[in-house]
């Protein structure tokens, strides 16, 4: 059945599966090497923070953006390992900043292992993902991933001055998340294409692919913890209110409410935020500006962006599967239910 | 007077001033572009943890390697201040696992903004100076970089298993200081001459020479904390006791003391350590078996190859200056007082 113009319906989950199962085998690889002759207890923090079932997206999206390429061997694991290095990193930082006992149901390394213990094997995870982006995708693949991350740290300092600032502006907002996540999968893709050796009209489609997906997931992210709270997770009030943070449904109801609708989101935002009474009245004022619906719509344009991003790929042989799945992977951010 | 073959007497003080003032224009300049764009908190935060009257050892053993091998040049001021971003970046966080409150006086970055901040910071500075290091000294610089930054990490840990083990050995201390600060100070030097595209045997000449002074400077970092808590600080009871850290002075005295003494010193190292008699008890034991005089000695034997190690370089012209200048700053870690 199958012409070499077409190729049989990509299996998004059993490519995932397959990859995943490579950049763990890549990942146990090199850590042997990398932590022999360390202190067994850094290993061991190493091997508890990495291996906790993560999903292991920005790999699979580092192994697709090449494989669209035409790079596939090896070494491209390795690579895709680095950028999960990475993320866990910055997941272990994050937990000593938030003091959260808990990540996927089990202690993180913070709670298990104390302050000190969490910073310096963060330290550890961040120092040897660059080491390996070095090795593999050379000084301008270092540069790209070293803005990529400075910019994490300063979209961090970023939301942390947006937050309870009614007067913040959509604007704002995606910078922010830009910087936070949206410049790290964006880096994940365009590095991908770099290690295959993509001229810069494929690198560049690329990276628009990562920078979309990536806001995308980060709206959805939104409008999970808003709908996540009261219907799947049990609790009453969301983390994102309870936290200040601007997301995009209440930036859509401010931007469109009367004032003394406007008057009211301030007062809810500005004072005690952990009352239950005040995020139902704050999800009520959202709905009545259909500012979750607005914000649905902002997520479905920016994953239509990601795909228009690949038009300059073929759609037919081996290159044509991993830009399939790519499509597949980007439209999978929308149905993403947790 | 000056014949091709001399130089006049070498001033390290005015050398230390020159290539301080010029380090520090490059840090500022590179900032400048680097914070360009980022929140203005993270850059007052930077700025203030990087200019705080450091003595710019790093940057300062980089130039100096770097033109013993013959290059000096604008690139290299840059490529120094990448060894003290990477060096302040630790110092944030070790004032975060300390919760220090001071440091040369004035408020550390975690007291003064708070862990998020501080994290954060460190972090940033951290990928800055990678990405620099990439940048300027390739992927061998880089790897080497890296590889004396995870070893840090290593030495950290290693350390925290021996706090109060008086079963370590001289040994174990000396892979401890190697791991903790002796790397990145080996990786100063030998960066700085494969920047100047030095041959193997220079490098090596260097990063021996690096490799020395790193463990010379941390002997006499144990000394300067028995000898500074009684003479200078008005402090009366040493931080390496009150930690349980193994320094060697100690660990000469538990090598020759004889089974009693033994005894003794274990009993002083695992009860409380924040009482004064018991700490002037530790330090009469450890003077009746000549513990400091011996740890001195070690300093200075380690000073003695540092300079034995430079033997490859000429003693005229240009790279003799620079040789001289790394003689007297070896020969000025014996002379430290604080």
């Amino acid at each position: 059945m199958n012409t070499p113009e077409t190729h049989p319906p990509v299996d998004l989950r059993g490519t995932t599966a397959t990859v995943t199962a490579r950049v763990e085998a890549a990942m146990r690889h090199d850590l042997t090497t990398a932590l022999a002759g360390c202190d067994p207890l850094l290993g061991e923090i190493v091997h508890y923070a990495l291996f906790n079932g993560g999903k292991r997206i920005r790999p699979l999206l580092t192994v697709l953006c090449s494989r669209c390429c035409g790079r596939d061997d090896a070494e491209l694991y390795q690579l895709a390992a680095a950028f999960e290095y990475l993320h866990v990193a910055t997941l272990v930082h994050d937990d000593v900043i938030d003091r959260a006992e808990q990540r996927r149901g089990t202690p993180t390394v913070v709670a298990r292992h104390g302050l000190t213990a969490a910073i310096l094997a963060g330290d550890w995870l961040h120092a040897h993902s660059m080491h390996l982006i070095g090795k593999l995708a050379g000084g301008r693949g270092l540069e790209i991933f070293c803005q990529a991350t400075a910019s994490m740290v300063n979209g961090e300092f970023a939301q942390l001055r947006l937050i309870g600032d009614i007067t913040g502006t959509e604007q704002q907002y995606f910078e922010v998340i830009r910087q936070k996540t949206g410049n790290l999968i964006r880096s994940t893709c365009s590095i991908g294409a770099l290690f295959a050796g993509a001229d810069e009209a494929r690198r560049t489609a690329l990276a628009t692919y990562g920078d979309r997906i990536g806001a995308a997931f980060q709206v959805v992210d939104d409008l999970l913890d808003f709908l996540g709270s009261a219907h799947r997770t049990g609790k009453t009030i969301g983390n994102d209110f309870i936290e200040g943070k601007l997301t995009l449904p209440l930036l859509h109801a401010l931007e469109r409410a009367d004032d003394q609708d406007r008057h009211t989101l301030n007062q809810l935002l500005t004072g005690d935020r952990t009352r239950t009474e005040a995020y139902r009245q704050l999800v009520d004022l959202i709905g009545r500006y259909a500012g979750f619906d607005s914000a649905a719509q902002t997520a479905r344009q920016l994953v239509a962006e990601a795909i228009q991003a690949l038009a300059p790929f073929h759609a037919s042989g081996q290159e044509g599967e991993n830009v399939a799945l790519l499509k597949q992977l980007a439209e999978y951010i929308l149905a993403r239910t947790k």
